[in-house]
């Protein structure tokens, strides 16, 4: 089978051009003007950009959270992210105390077989080491092709590792040529934070900003930061929010550390007084960390145009609010965390981004796919398009708007952060390994036919880089 | 006239695979596996890098300076850089004083008419704006596709502009869409400087660099930095040596400043020790800024590395030692100022840099090629390898070692910095616009067969953000 | 003759305790409890500060500017100076191209002779060297006992001296022992900044801060910071008014540079919209640096809290409003620059800074007196309450309040940017060497019985580190 | 009975002048020229400084650590500090688990009864906080006169507190008045990189020092910096030792946070090759945090000039080498961590300070008594020579030179980190509330006549503003 993409504007992380792309097998095999091939189907994308299918880094389906689950499974997410342009996800495998890490990693396929539209990779998280896990974990990094694992400096009741066993994934990780991701919040002082609030009879969505203040972002930044560096070890820092922690990492760089960062579409974009809206409307914005005075957002888009943070996680976790929002209705630290986000990220990031004249094209498809592919062991598989790679392609329309809506959207949740946001751009056609599965706005796709991606581990330490 | 570039390994600034390039009149047409059309000439590079040729943004040929003239010429400087990978260069175009601005010019086009093996352009140097070159200024720009202007903050008796008419080039440039280039050093306090250690009976050339401390570089980048921020316009700050220079580059990038910075190999490589040996000798090493002690080479590495430092110009300026640097033989101020580099930037840089692991191939082509191509508005017409590019291509073994040597070198220079290093990787075969120039190490160009490049003020605009 | 100051609660730098002071002949000869001496005269201060009399080591008393002279001369300024607790004052001599320094310095003897009623000293001004001043002045300052010199990098009209100039001034000074005061201001391109504004049309005195931007301020400082450093100097940065400037200082500082910043009342207290009132209004708060945007003070209070700004000059620099400011009345660039603050100092730091909890009683002293007696070679002759020091006193009543108003104020000139300002605390009686110049809060003083203070450039060398 | 002091240099924070004092019962009740009373005792300081006694706000005495206790107890140590001119001392009691605190104080009480020299306090140490604890705090405070608490962030198995009741301690300390001191050290970090050290089979001295390494230090400095800023708390790092953790405070001071530093003198004067000797002499150098490499000593000396570090302690904490330090003989993580320092405090702050030109006689006397005063509520009580103060006074010679040794020295240890090293300045008497304890290089004191000091939590939050 055979395709043609025509006419269209192809857009990598370094370039711009006017070309042909052909695919055979899945594959991309020619790029060219005019190309020509007996047989081949013509895909038409005049007037459009050509990309690479985005690579999201940061996604929670189907995951038990905060006494609930996430209202979006492998089936309702990955459809939602490939109407968002989304190719590949990379989910974090969550694990427990005592269990085989093994067992949690079953688990995980066992949730996606069948259902997943879109191809997909884990990150292993890490919460505590017991001899056993810490002897499995080598083993089963290798054996899964995981290159990544997870680590949480916060929520003590379910993932927080001490600092001890976040040393301890550092080298480890080192020793196998895996990164180390890291929720940097100070979890401990938070919980005395909340206590307090509630103590205090403060009930409202609002005091989960209030009592999770950006200098524990910061502070456990510098500390993931450090130890990472003891051990030899990259770190990639997940959903920075706040100059704070923007800062430590850009210091870190500047002293020749392996560090990375990502940020996520809300906090570019909304603030923290959304979560002080009148009654519980600002449930529908509490995630970990928070959102964040405005101030903070010219930092992150500044630490993006440097290079600095790499980038852009949908940090997907969605809670319905006329649904399980509805269990902090009484008591803010008991909202579920979580926002929607796996649809719109590349709208978000192209509308207040390119066409804001923020970022380039280039540095736009580097954010949201390419970057995420060197730093995960995707590329050149994933995260670009050039011979040889998987044709995973989105056809993006520059030029059209839209509005954001609940009423619209994909995601198996009752409310949009974005509700009634006009974005400029969108996905048109989406294409994993040459397949159609999103065709003119449409969902063609078929579920279950998503691959699950071995990395490898040598080859990430070799790519790392970018 | 079609060619097909077989079998090689094709590394952009974000993308390394396995592909067939095909050439037609001089343009890049097709990319992929297995092309194959009737009548192509078929080069080899299995097992090489195909690179898009470099783009060298600092050199200085035939160039009056030191009451003397450098010793290439844009025909042994050119076959030199097309030796070195380089396919094309950015030379600067001096004036003077009164002196209409466009008679400066055309002296440079005559300096390369009939003489350049590679294709150029002009960076336009303002000493003194004079209301007459403040009105030609924005005219000339526009004429001659000139995209960047160049300042100096020292060499007071040649070149250096004040403050105010610094600030004024800054107000000029951001209104007609240029960048502009500055030499950071505080000159007037070097002076002051030179002439205490000459008063002090100090003659060697160890004295050039301890009069000129790092700290006056790092001031006047500063200096720059505000000063172009003022004004609003974009800043590149040439030949950067220090961690006090790079400091302030990265505080700037950090608040979201229009600022970006080149290095040269020499800064990256080599420390002030070289100008405090025995004799004469230490003059082979005198350019402006100096070498530093060692520890800032690793204060370079970690900003490239972290993208916050963008290219890599030669800052070519050859003197023979034997001729023209015995000028100071008894007067470190009167050695002329400057060093052979054109040719060695590649080797240098792959050698030291992606050889070493410091950096990927991918930085490597950013740094030499890709970058500079976006900054000064020559891409995607140079710079990359991409549907519709110049086929300016270097076939660049990266196994093969090498002696650098004034024996072999093309330069017209009687000795060379790295006399005696070894390095790895080499270009093989070098095409502009698809025309052999070096062809398996030999040249097989044809002088004045290199063009002048106009470049679009509103494409540096546009393209600028790196 | 002898005087005792009875019950009074002493206040130094470090110390605050209760106890009666014996003055004999203008001398502090002992301090204790229950002092009863036989013919001594006894001043109650019961409930009373009784603490060293201010330094003010910034002031320009009848001084050529801005096309005028200011309106206040030794006579009214050194007696608004004591009824505002200063007992001496360092006056900047200034000085005029080709003309002999010692010239300049007997011109600023005849000003204050028979006029001053509080004791001082003068800073000598270099605007530029000539072979004759550079030779000049080391013997000057040996023989008039002048620790400080000042040097401008601004004013380019009157007194803007170039870099080298500076750097000259900062060798000469590290030889002979003295301290450079630097008014850290790019002049240059704020003379470029005016002249864009007055050509766009613009008249207001708020063009006077929009044309001299903060980052001009933190510019000239880091620069000046370097060359004093590389010149091996001591520094004094005078009148640092924002963030930019302050973290320049704080930076040399951890460097273990010897620097010192200077910072005066209006910037601790006022902010840039004063300049922005309707009509001419916003001349009456027009000097340079120009009144920063709000959240500047801040960044002052922090720093003097952490004591890395260390003292407090008025830059009495007075032109009345309905008289010399209307020179700028259809032009901000020719409004006289400058305000009348001599009188107000200690009240308004004492009552927005003790009274308000932001700094103690200690470091009030200190920055109002004793830091600048050490740096200006002063101390222990003044600064200080302690035996054998000069009785240079103030009793201060720190519960009183009075309201700030030219009506009452002493200062020559017909209004105050304090207008009706409620200000807590007030000095009650002064004595310059024992004698009384305010008594009760009437002036009682005699015109010229004021003393020249010989300071020792070897002594500044010693005590110069605070 | 009364004592004058005749003839010396009194030495204050912020004076010098010569002058006679008259002491009344233990009370410093005149200072003065030639002051002659009926009766009193002359004590001839002619030559020499007079000062207030010194304050070490850090000792370890009689305590258990480390599976042993501390060499010097009450007696040997008192009389130690009094010899090195220590008037008063700050030790640390030490609380364990369920154990009421009051019982702990108890306990302190017990072990200086009948044997303390001079005068003393406590300051109470938090390692985690029960119900009852936390109810217990507020109250034993105020009732025992203690207005400063310590918390370890290091030592696991001893002392450390987690995140959370370092963050619980702030809050109180807080809201009574009191402030907080941290060791700061990330001990979880600590113990992994021992236990691994220990794994490799690493058992000599300078594995101590290479498995503390300073970004540890750093990282949990800025730690409780962001803690101690949310609680609202003040905060006073204990023993500061490198350049990552100055840089923290530096930074916090300069936001206006409220945190002090305190260094000890082997950091300014000692460095980790220290550790590194053959065979097991690297020993007697073992305490926490470790020495550092030499190029700390500049940051720390630059931090105190800058007044960015203002006290010095002693963090008296003695092992015999020949006796307790032996238990680590075959395992550096089993050595006592500790040093006797309780001796050499002002002699090696005055030599290698105040003799060596690098701060003043005025700072000397402020980081060795003044601040501590103030900052921990002793002020004006002890730590001056001002009217109504204790008669705690050290009369120093200043150009006596002496050789340290173990030979000599009071302190019950058999070595001594600064053997054979020169120092220049020895107290020479010492007054502690007007009576002699050491007379002319002897001692004369009274075990037992030290007295308990309480503080005030109020004024120590007045006064606490350094």
């Amino acid at each position: 089978m055979k395709k043609i993409i025509q006419g269209g504007r192809v857009a990598t992380a370094s370039d711009v051009y006017e070309a042909d792309i052909l695919i055979e097998n899945g594959i991309i095999v020619q790029i060219g003007k005019n190309l020509s091939v007996a047989g081949a189907e013509i895909i038409d994308a005049t007037g459009k950009y050509v990309m690479p299918g985005g690579i999201d880094p940061h996604t929670h389906l189907d995951m038990p959270f905060n006494n609930t689950v996430t209202d979006d499974d492998w089936k309702s997410g990955t459809i939602a992210a490939a109407f968002g342009g989304t190719t590949t996800i990379l989910d974090f495998c969550l694990t427990a105390g005592e269990e085989k890490l093994s067992t949690a990693v079953e688990k995980w396929h066992e949730k996606a077989k069948g259902k997943s539209a879109i191809d997909y990779g884990f990150h292993l998280m890490i919460g505590d080491l017991t001899p056993q896990t810490e002897a499995e974990l080598p083993v089963l990094l290798e054996q899964e092709g995981i290159t990544s694992v997870k680590v949480f400096m916060a929520y003590a009741k379910e993932f927080q590792a001490t600092d001890r066993t976040l040393f301890k994934a550092f080298k480890i990780a080192k020793d196998v040529g895996a990164i180390v991701m890291v929720h940097c919040e100070n979890g401990s002082v938070i919980d005395e934070l909340v206590e307090e609030a509630r103590r205090a009879g403060h009930k409202e969505p609002i005091y989960h900003a209030l009592t999770r203040p950006a200098q524990l972002e910061g502070e456990a930044t510098k500390r993931a930061i450090e130890l990472a560096h003891i051990a030899g070890a990259t770190l990639y820092v997940v959903h920075v929010t706040c100059k704070e922690a923007v800062d430590e990492i850009i210091a870190a760089r500047e002293k020749g550390y392996d560090v990375y960062g990502e940020t996520c579409p809300p906090y570019l974009t909304l603030d923290q007084s959304a979560l002080a809206q009148p009654g519980f409307e600002g449930a529908k914005y509490v995630w970990s960390p928070p959102l964040r005075p405005k101030y903070h957002q010219e930092h992150l888009w500044n630490a993006l145009k440097a290079k600095q943070l790499q980038t852009i996680g949908s940090d997907q976790c969605s809670f319905s609010f006329n649904g399980k929002k509805q269990l902090g209705l009484n008591d803010f630290s008991k909202i579920p965390n979580g926002g929607p986000f796996i649809e719109d990220r590349f709208s978000i990031l192209y509308s207040e981004g390119v066409a804001k004249g923020k970022i380039t094209v280039n540095e736009f498809v580097d954010m949201i796919a390419t970057n995420a592919a060197k730093v995960f062991g995707l590329f050149p598989q994933k995260g670009t398009i050039a011979i040889g790679s998987d044709a995973d392609i989105v056809i993006f329309d520059p030029n059209v708007k839209r509005e954001i809506s609940a009423k619209t959207h994909h995601m198996n949740v009752d409310y949009n952060p974005y509700e009634g946001w006009e974005v400029t751009g969108e996905p048109v056609t989406v294409l994993v390994r040459g397949d159609y599965v999103i065709k003119e706005k449409e969902f063609v796709g078929v579920l279950g036919s998503g691959r699950y991606i071995k990395r490898q581990l040598k080859k990430a330490a070799e790519t790392i880089k970018i």
